[in-house]
């Protein structure tokens, strides 16, 4: 086996390149996968803006579909290639915060066993997917086996984008019949929308203005689709409605208008589901707040992770109940990276996720 | 019997008088009930200030202990003469919202059944109970009857102050072991702490600069209480979890600085409980909401109504398990209650909760 | 208007018939509707058999559909002449056990609130539905608009059958990706069926003998339909888990042996939720209980009810979301009742449900 | 170090005894630690019996107060000499189940990841508690630091009795101003009564014949202790709550006779929270279960487990919240613990729970 590999690497604020690193050398907890499918994530582009800070040198990419090259000594109950994913939040299972439920803001090391964001290591606080190799920490609790006849593109939303979308249909408690109001129609917003209707929403409105992103919307189940170029989508939903607002609504962009017109559309005693990653404070207008007396909940979810999720997404795929497939717009491979990002980053030719193979 | 009643009625900001008012008439679904003890709120505080804004002329006041006078025509379970409170929030129990669990944004009377903060009738946007009698809509739903034994005072906090700071620490789903945090110890505050032990907290800390409020909160429950004049709150909390910071934490006040530090404090997906009357924006600033990405939740509550958390309440006060006695520091008859605002709403003389007597 | 009207009547264990009765009287807070379809519902066959007790001379029947009539004195909110449904369960939202969420077990009239199975009124513990004219009780709580474009088959399911069958997932906490299985594909099991599927179900097992009844399983969402008569379901459904079992067993015929499988195949910390009404007592087995030590759940649900669940049925109705006009098999005019009691309760012909209109 | 320790070993049925056994060899995930202070548990005697069936030659005892003496090579976090305890229960944290939240049905090694009771190892499928060292499996997620200031004695109670009583309450869903029964008050029942006065339940009865179980009872927390000797607790239980029943029946003996009658008292929509390890089949009697109609509730709960659990009930014990020091009513060296399991097999001289040094 070689001792280098390919990688995307942060370098500095704007700059995200393939160079070289060492095939990673890993511990007993530890499993070693080879990457077979991957792709860039929103978040991704945060980083290569500099809006969310990773130290330089970090192999970027949390997303990952691979072959298992390499199991630690410690390891038990899987095999030398195995084919796999890994979620993009991979929680240790054994801190304080995992042994609470809380397992994405998982502090294995810390004196107290939590941390925020903990959970998320690849491309973040360890190196990343997008590469020929990737180190798996804790691997009995993150390594999920592909279930047969699945193709790669076929989980390759798993890891994050359908466990993040999904996560928000499932942290606001969508209940048979609600009317649910999904804020952006990206690759999360999508799943998210597909998650209200996988959870028995009678209603989605999903706000969007991207011609290509509306009709992906309709097929993942919203009801109605509204321009926010077109109409204010405040007075839209509303007046759809009849002036009680929704049960819950959604957040997938990350802004302060879209989170606050997210508060506007909640019936009292609604919930708001964050999803979105913000780069500013938030203001919560005191009005759309009914002064702090509306029973409103605010809630957020960072993408929920481990092995049992994968299986669950995987599942909810290999039965039909969920098609990722349309999200996957362009293919690269992994030395054309630097040209994904940069069509990602800028959402040219209607990509929605693209698909990196090394 | 007569046909006026004394009551203190809302002027204008700034005057709040005692006036003469015609008793009310009824109508069939409503009771009549002669107010024996009431209280002043620090809500009525704020309509006093031109904060909170109600209808001139309306009577304000929402937390009745007194005797059903007459009961409505279409009103069974209940016989004149009985002693009843009823909670702050009247829900009618039939709108869309109440069966939907929503009582306190009952939107009886509207298109769809919902209305932000409808539940709350007393003082707001009917006659509240700062008066002689006071007409009960929904009587079945909501009169509740004083079990034998207890006093006016004993069960004079529950119609807002127990069932708004249990509320509190019920929304925030405090659990066996949790370790809590609750800004400022006003009445509320403390009923909040009061709650948080009921519930099973290991440790509360208590944010509070007054001494009298101070050692009540020691009474309530409270492990430590941190006077945010001597040290900087949010510091403190995370010293005294070792960095972790807490479960849940209450927000009681009201204010930007009180709800900004109890997000602070939140350890990765724990639970912002707000309970306070906000009177302008609020600002989540990025790094205590760790980029939207920590599992936080933030809810608000408000107080919970109707005769069965009423008969609740009176129960765990009648066991022994909560009393909330210690709060009423002084006394006024209703033809003094100008004077009790006064005192009330300066907060001189270590008040916490005045007893008002027609 | 006339004054009499006709009515299937409970004579007698083993007879219902048509007969006729006054046209009832109503209170200030009940509405007279003029049935325009109704049907006729497995319980009501154990009321015919005399295995469930009503009194003798009761008009049977909880599932109408209609026309407002007249509305008692203190109702508001509707105006006659409106096409509604109300639900099989139609709770007070007034009793303590309505104020607590437990709206099925109204009880009304009673000391204390709470009254087993009390909030299931029509054909029961009053006159129902399966007349010219039948008094709803509550109106305000219990009128619910059916949405313009509907047709009266169409909403026919929402007022027992789908409410009980949804009940059914929902009280078992169907969760995206979940495995479940459900016994008996009878009205209320494809329901239930058609529940799991909505609530995000990951994989459907149905058990099911009947031909008819297997094909419309598929078509409400079941992946797998297992013929009892062909193989044994627990060893099926094991086999088809890899020992695993499902996460939520649903039991809806009312038997022994479908509760002890659906107890046999679930997983530890799984959820049995049972709809079937039972005529004997129960057994559970040790070992499949494991000795109490499984962290097993087994819930119960009746119908729930009130305008607020109706309307969210029907909202999925409307929306698409859900279809149950196959259910529909057979009509009959209400002169021809006994014809229809007697094709249903034998279940000839490949019935499903009939629609009765007067 | 010496190379064999002593350890109390079931034989047969009938025969626990005192023999000699090899220090267990530790692999990279687990801890060796060395015993100060463990117990005997009602479950014990259960395999003494042979009642609940394990190997012969195990090392039987499930509740370990020690220090570590040495840490497997991939184990972080913790260091030689500390003091620690485990749960009874011993999650992965890493299987399916554990990152379900099912931690007590840990199926570590399983093909799927699940298995009934799997998360009860100590005693059962590996050497147990009741010797001078004991192999703590998955150290990271199962040794918890005991507070400094604590003795043995204090923390005792944790692995087992409390974190299960509790468990009782906790899966009951207790809630502020709940009405409880508590079945039996030996270790586990009253640690039940403990919990439903922790979570906030205004009325607590309890049902125990035993003097010092009954005034045990009081000071854990019971309003009423009922003797079932001297009356019928149902009818009692009944006669108290007006008819009503109770929100929450907890089970904690183990017995048709209390399970029934834990049923038999629960108001409609009342949850049966059942500790009770059984040993034969139970009956669910038709009236009790109301047709299965009742919104009944029966939920079964194996001793949480795990290092987070462990933390929080011990914060609990070192904020004065519970103490159960009044529990541990007997001493005995590991050297005497043949006569410890005949004093508390056959509940002698008062016994409710010994502690046992080695």
């Amino acid at each position: 086996m070689a001792t280098k590999m390919k990688a995307a690497i942060f370098i500095e604020p704007g700059r995200i390149v393939l160079g070289e690193k060492p095939i990673p050398d890993i511990g007993p907890l530890d499993a070693l996968i080879r990457i077979t499918t991957t792709t860039i994530c929103g978040t991704d582009v945060h980083i290569l803006k500099g809006e969310y800070p990773v130290d330089r040198g970090r192999t970027v990419g949390h997303e990952p579909v691979g072959v298992i090259e390499k199991l630690g000594s410690a390891v038990q109950g899987f095999t030398e290639g195995q084919r796999v994913i890994a979620g993009a939040i991979t929680p240790s299972g054994q801190s304080n915060a995992s042994l609470s439920g809380c397992w994405a803001q998982c502090g294995a090391g810390t004196r107290h066993g939590w941390k925020a964001i903990g959970g998320w290591r690849f491309g973040n606080s360890i190196d990343g997917a997008q590469a020929e190799y990737l180190l798996v920490p804790d691997a009995m609790a993150n390594l999920a086996l592909i279930p047969e006849g699945l193709t790669d593109e076929q989980v390759l939303m798993c890891p994050d984008i359908l466990s993040t979308g999904f996560g928000g249909a499932e942290s606001g408690h969508v209940r048979l019949g609600d009317t649910v109001a999904v804020f952006a129609q990206g690759p999360i917003g999508l799943c998210a929308t597909a998650g209200a209707r996988l959870m028995g929403a009678a209603r989605i409105f999903a706000v969007e203005h991207v011609a290509e992103r509306q009709a992906l919307s309709r097929e993942m189940g919203a009801n109605e689709v509204i321009d926010f170029a077109a109409v204010d989508p405040v007075a839209e939903i509303m007046r759809l409605t009849d002036g009680r607002g929704v049960d819950v609504a959604i957040e997938a962009l990350g802004t302060q208008a879209t989170f606050e017109a997210a508060l506007r559309v909640l019936r009292p005693g609604g919930t708001l589901s964050s999803l979105g990653v913000y780069s500013s404070d938030l203001k919560i207008p005191l009005d759309a707040f009914a002064a702090g007396l509306g029973d409103h909940k605010i809630v957020t979810t960072l993408c929920p992770g481990g092995k049992e999720r994968m299986r669950r997404l995987m599942d909810l795929v290999a039965n039909g109940r969920i098609d990722t497939a349309p999200l996957v717009t362009h293919r690269f491979g992994l030395d054309d990276i630097e040209s994904a990002y940069d069509l990602f980053a800028h959402q040219r030719n209607g990509v929605i996720k693209v698909a990196i193979t090394p």
